[in-house]
């Protein structure tokens, strides 16, 4: 196996990925993403393909010889943001992005599915295909998926992620830990709306937000043991609508990110606690929703250990790293409760290119040397995993 | 003269009230209000009527005896808010209501013209009546007005504000300042968004958007003098769409009120440097923009004495008190710097019908019986201060 | 009677206000001031002495001719200040110092003491001197002099305060509401000690602390009618005694200022609904110790308008003004419980000679050249008021 | 060896351990405390006794064999905490207490050498027993006791600390990373003071100091990497002295806590600039003053592996946990820049008995039974390490 792409194959991955980047599509709308998806695949020889939930698509590879079911898994979902990067494939859908990566995830798997499905007769056992819907916004499309079947079955699962943190060239292999329990909430503080010159007569929600907003900052720098991993973080916060109008409510949401099972617990309680006492220092009400998110993903070492060889024969110039547990969460954690596996993430930065940007970012961009590399680690995933 | 409207002009000023009330419109876009005056002012004899600008109306009455003219002010403009007043004649239009009874102010002043246009051989000089729009939005229909010459030649301006914090049957008259400057500002905090896991890689403007909450409260508390009265509201807060994306920017608006001009004239500099320091202390950047208002609505000694005088005369019954001064905006104030005048306030509020809601609230509603008072003093006013 | 203080008395009172100011004493520690005035007071002739308190001086004059009786009155305590001006006469005491000019008020009615009782054979009725003790400390030194009988049979009573705030040379006599009621408050947040590397294992009573005092401003910016002056300063915070030990308790004190009786009312209430909910959100709990101090000072428009002729009579040159309401008490109110009077303010700023600190500052200076004319009020306002 | 001491030993340590918490004294003072440790000592045959420093006592044993120098180390010093324990043997000095366990460790050392030296014939190579000054001050004992040279020719070193958040019974042995780096601040906010009823001619710290305390969570909350453990305590905040006069300053103390280099690096610049900030949002100034702590404690592997064996040998019915790391500091670090060593938790906590309170708590107590164990640590360790 080369580790170089054939036959034109690295420019089509690259070109499916600013296809899917200039069409990005919103969780659980990726209508037009999943039919050209399923459109590429058709032309590819040997696969059998479906659609488990409405905008996710499972091809399934049958081998030659006998062996392992494996299913290797792309999330194809963008975000709600306005893209600012300066590129010809820019978004073309106004206030959508691709600013995760997904788009590059979703080329790859493809790329793999090409290459697999031209060496089916020499492969072991099945390849499951996911391309998966939803992955950024909950329940997320996993646990559907995993609902719908797609891993029964299956022995192993491997998943991928590019990442502009780690530079281009490096790959992650981690043992255990490797993504937080992505919670969340949504506040709306009730307060008494009224005339902005006139503060006494109403109940001020702005304030009472503000104070909420820095009380949850103490939730990870007072309340949690500093040792076990945390963040709350208040991501939306909306509220009124005219200069000279006090409004009667201001909206909160945000995320919470947690490892450990016990501060995971702890937190919606200690978030209502602080809410609710500022809240009676003025005289407001609320409501507070807390919506729980994703398991955290833990890789199973067998796994990724022979992941790591597979990296060092078909990347051998690639550095393998053992990173450090990320608090971004990742329903692939979904698939390992059926079966073990591993994520891995794919170095994607490059700060020569200014390809710098986080995750979530409206300037967010993937050096694209880095789609070869997703396709060669999911087909020798693939073979390698399949064969035993 | 009586106290009690004929005709069954009681009825019909209710009646325009409720159809205005019905029809909300918001400053700058009362082009159906506008029409909708004109309409009732055209069956009124002797009513020369004209649209200063595109949304406002003017009815100019020439009295059969030689005197003064005087300008009679209504504004006529809605506010950007959803109502929740349980009434038959609610709100029709959604998201916009009269929540500061301009509809009141404008069926007052329809009463009034027809009243003095049947009386028209019998009065003095001449009486203007302006329903102005825009009162509720910076810059103000009344400085358009008077650049458009609603003023001049004009000796006298009256105007008139029903107050659901003045019970109904207490007429307030106050001598010198009645009404605050209402200045208004937009700021952006510009920090760099990312994802809500990572709050590391970014600069998270909501938590320094609380922290610039919570200083601005000390523009009041600490950096003015307490014997000069202030008010700074910060009634827009806005920033962010996703629960796991920390949002690039945090928008906020809010109204700043002043009685002194010295006040008035350190405040922006105050409400900046307390912006910039929070800002700098993470690496943020801003905008601030300051939108000076109206100026403060001081009233003429000698006039407001007369006016007393008329309400004496006219409704007996009724309480007059000096009240206090309000820390609300009125660009009645622009008249103000053509001629001397007054502006009365009307009480509207009636704790036994539960109308007590604030100006700017969605469950503001007046005593209508107020409405009769208010034609009352229109009259009485034009007839008395035309006189002499 | 003439402008300017004869025979030395001009040098004498600066002696007198230079030793008190450089031996300064605490509210109801005054017994070394209390000696010096009363041993100043023997050498005058026609004074009766007496000691209505143990640190407290009460000059009775009786006039030939006769009259009403008038208390003049001065308070004798200092404040505990470092004193950071650069005098030859700077305090002795450490810690303690006179920054508030009663060295001065003291000095000044010693000066009428003399004046006077050189001319009591001309003199109508009786002049009370009171040399009051603890202005500066709760529950005050007027309640108890008033409760010991030295306003029984008073007609009048007048007041001077010096001010550097007002330029030397201004004079303000006010009618009505002068000086605030100074409210006082004491709160111990119970949090719960630990390291301070286990943030998690306390109750951190500091960053409870903060939430308060940032909270208490909203009591002034938003709780609070713009048009009803209120103050909420909190002027003491202490807790901890090690670096690495979070405290089990903070301490906060601090003063409330308001003119109307209805905020006052509403003040120890809603600061404690403040601090009680965010004690709650971090399960804290609090003590809260409210003193009502001094009502405000309003002035008798008689009497002050007396004064005002006065003024223009014996200081010619000397510019009087209406002022504005004081934030700051002064137990002044307690004689008028008992009988009308006025209390002056003497402008004892110099910008040029860099006397501009305010009161209570380390810096705090007047210009001594106020004093002769603090006399002379004195003076002609016991001359005027007790001939008729 | 048995597990149980004889000899009435363990009746002894508990006595010494009563008689030292009766008599705490601080860091650099301990004076009485060495003294008394010096005459236990001096009954012990065999031990070679010196002051390496003025309140610090070294104790060196000769082994009758070849073999290993080993050092073992007890910490002496107490902290400034009024004790509020209902014990007999409670501390006897007002404002002193041994809230961190130090006399225990100083009775286990003393008990070891007693059981030491009555073993030296048996023993291999050399012991050097530290009863070590200082560790709770800056810049601690250890560094000056290095300085000194009793790490000269040591091959081994070991200390323990007794816990009471680890349940007596358990014992930690943790590779690697143990104790954070402990680094400290302190801040003056610079002001303008006046008086507490016109806080608009002051620059008041107070409300500047609650907002640095709350800016400082976000250092924590926001700034820092979750992965990367990290704490900010403000623990001392004081200013003011009168109820009506706002300070010049309120001055700050806390402490920060860190385990990597990178977090450590960055931490003084990013509390800085947030304080910054917010000075000059008010026209404040400040200090501040930051200073560099103890190096984090790192167990050397191998000689953590060999102390596993001596407790399952000596203390078979004791649980040994790989525990978390601790946020708090220890300068036992500086004995680990020159001989490998491992520094042991002993649990010594009880909740049945109420022994819950956290180390630096007013409340602080460990269950004594604890003691026979790390006496039985002490000399397991001493004898296996310097054998070979």
């Amino acid at each position: 196996m080369s580790a170089v792409l054939g036959d034109g194959l690295r420019e089509q991955v690259v070109a499916w990925r600013r296809h899917l980047h200039q069409h990005p599509e919103l969780g659980f709308q990726e209508h037009q993403t999943a039919r050209y998806v399923e459109e590429q695949l058709r032309d590819m020889p040997g696969l059998h393909l479906s659609r488990p939930t409405e905008t996710s698509v499972l091809a399934v590879l049958k081998g030659g010889k006998p062996g392992r079911t494996v299913l290797l898994r792309a999330d194809m979902d963008a975000l709600p943001i306005e893209e600012e990067a300066d590129v010809e494939f820019k978004s073309q859908t106004p206030g959508v992005m691709h600013a995760c990566g997904h788009d590059g995830h979703t080329a790859m798997l493809l790329g793999a599915a090409k290459q697999l499905s031209a060496q089916a007769a020499d492969l072991h056992g099945e390849v499951r295909f996911i391309f998966q819907h939803a992955e950024e916004v909950f329940p997320g499309g996993a646990e559907q998926l995993v609902d719908a079947g797609v891993m029964d079955g299956v022995d192993l699962a491997v998943g991928t992620h590019l990442m502009t943190s780690v530079p281009v060239g490096t790959v992650v292999l981690r043992d255990g830990a490797l993504m937080a329990a992505p919670d969340a909430f949504d506040i709306t503080i009730q307060g008494k709306g009224g005339h902005g010159a006139m503060p006494h007569q109403t109940v001020d929600p702005v304030v009472i937000a503000a104070q909420v907003v820095m009380a949850f900052q103490t939730a990870v720098s007072r309340l949690r043991d500093p040792i076990d991993p945390g963040v709350v973080s208040v991501t939306q916060i909306h509220g009124g609508s005219a200069h000279n109008v006090i409004p009667d409510t201001v909206t909160l949401g945000g995320t919470v990110r947690t490892f450990s099972d016990e501060l995971r617990a702890q937190m919606p309680g200690r978030l209502e606690t602080l809410l609710r006492g500022i809240c009676e220092a003025y005289g407001a009400t609320y409501t507070f929703t807390y919506h729980g998110g994703y398991r955290s993903v833990n890789n199973d070492p067998a796994t990724t250990e022979r992941l790591r060889k597979v990296v060092r024969e078909v990347l051998p110039e690639v550095t393998v790293s053992d990173g450090v547990p990320l608090m971004g969460g990742e329903d692939f954690s979904a698939y390992l409760t059926r079966a073990p596996g591993t994520f891995v993430l794919i170095g994607a930065g490059n700060a020569e290119k200014g390809m710098t940007a986080p995750h979530h970012h409206p300037k967010f961009m993937i050096d694209e040397s880095a789609l070869e590399q997703g396709v060669q680690i999911y087909v020798g995933a693939a073979r390698a995993l399949t064969a035993s």
